[in-house]
């Protein structure tokens, strides 16, 4: 089943303690975009500018992203994101924020995008968020991220998002913020109450926790000795979880799991190279070995314990 | 097969956001032991002082711990540690410290605390575990805790120990500070080079990782809405992994994993009630229903995924 994505599509500016990038491409709709294609069709909707070159387009080209949707303004420049990361990777420091063309973001859904079964709402503005989920009646599944700013200036707004959506997927300090939890559980049963199928909560190095009423499911982060740029990462979680979801017939626990460990398995390659390097060169062989990695350090065998009555 | 705990047996005065106890039974030989005696015959080596009384013998008693090695002080006092919890159970502020007879504590074992296969040094001063660890030359598998305080002001005579150990059971921090490796993974490379079998890095509220020569294991904490005293929640841990495992015929990679999830579901009880009284109101079925619940939420199936081809 096919999968609309809406968010940025970015030039990135990027130095950590490994070495810099001035200007690659970037933005949560193209991370997303991107991991998701490896798994089903994929239609982003989005905005660049005029200065959005062939190399660009490339990226999306190679992986089969229907691009229709993304609005050229050839007048304008594309999204720019400038940031740094110390030797903690869990922490961005914005050095520089354009939002170009990106500031009057209208998306415009044409009737392949609106078609399609699965959507993702990337981390752009609740109303428009929700504009959006509103375009797409008969999705089978969608799901959300937003990001502290929203959480803090329009929490309302947040709300109304989540409530018509079946999935949000966020980290750990927004669920505390949006729910005034300290407990990343309760935090997580109560973002449940606003009527979501599941809650996936993102802990960086920690993994990924998926609640749903069922229960919860806990992933732990790929066992990486160094995180080379962590920017994507999250998206590229998100991509994952719902590009495998859509490739599946049915949205089920079992499914739910499974993509909560493609999502981990695409996140933990985003982040070994700048930006979208990695991925972009991934093939199946290495998502499907490191499928399997997960499942080796996660697994164990269900044996219960009855200790010997000692004399 | 028997296992023998060298540790502290102590007084603790709690203070947490959710009640205070003025004195009551703690030390890491204490929830090291209860814990482990669960699932073998334990021999606990510590001193207490004259005012040990009969509700702290018999807490040992009920559990069938042997308490001949626990050396009486008639006329000194136990060990006292006083600490307060804010809403951040992770770190535990320190009121007061009396150490007591366990100032000039020198660990007597008996033939049968010699005798035993496996072995636990809680965290001592790094020599005495040492001195310990060669009167039990025949131990089948030896573990060893420390802390950040023996690192910084010994970390040679740490490192002495931990080469005469088979695993090292330490939280993150510790870790981190014993190798300068800011990764855990590089951190527990680097350990198990003193030549371990196994490095334990305990993680409080993401759980813990197991690293061995083989790979690595990671199991996610038990996801409790609030924790109501984590005092001796890592000798909880340890009391788990190493009683089981002095429970099974080998010390092989399926049991250290099994190992690793009993030590975190005795670790999960711990916590839910002020010093031992969780524990030791356990019983098995209650054991063995959360390491179901542990199966239940870190198990998905291995299914390989291959996109189909789109046109």
């Amino acid at each position: 089943m096919s999968l609309t994505v809406v968010g940025s599509i970015a030039f990135d500016g990027l130095e950590t303690p490994f070495g810099k990038r001035e200007r690659i491409l970037g933005g949560a709709g193209t991370h997303f975009g991107l991991s998701a294609s490896f798994f089903t069709d994929v239609n982003a909707v989005g905005v660049v500018g005029g200065d959005f070159g062939d190399d660009e387009w490339a990226v999306f080209k190679r992986h089969h992203i229907n691009t229709d949707d993304i609005e050229v303004v050839a007048d304008g420049k594309t999204f720019f994101w400038q940031g740094r990361y110390d030797y903690d990777m869990n922490t961005a420091h914005t050095l520089d924020t354009q939002l170009n063309v990106f500031e009057t973001f209208d998306p415009k859904l044409s009737e392949n995008s609106k078609n399609a079964e699965f959507l993702f709402l990337a981390n752009i503005l609740p109303m428009l968020q929700k504009q959006v989920r509103e375009q797409v009646p008969n999705a089978k599944f969608v799901a959300m991220d937003t990001m502290n700013f929203w959480i803090s200036s329009m929490k309302d707004a947040v709300i109304e998002t989540i409530k018509v959506v079946d999935c949000i997927i966020i980290n750990d300090a927004e669920a505390r913020q949006l729910t005034e939890e300290p407990s990343i559980y309760a935090a997580a049963k109560r973002i449940l109450e606003y009527g979501l199928k599941a809650v996936v909560i993102k802990r960086g190095e920690y993994g990924a926790t998926l609640f749903t009423n069922d229960g919860y499911f806990v992933v732990p982060a790929y066992p990486l000795e160094s995180v080379f740029d962590p920017t994507g990462a999250g998206d590229t979680f998100a991509g994952g979880f719902m590009g495998y979801l859509a490739a599946q017939n049915e949205v089920n626990d079992d499914a739910l799991r499974r993509a909560m460990v493609y999502g981990s398995v695409m996140a933990s390659f985003n982040v070994e190279k700048f930006g979208t390097e990695r991925v972009d060169a991934l093939d199946y062989p290495e998502i499907n070995e490191r499928f399997k990695a997960f499942k080796a350090m996660t697994h164990f065998d269900d044996i219960p314990f009855e200790k010997a009555i000692s004399a």
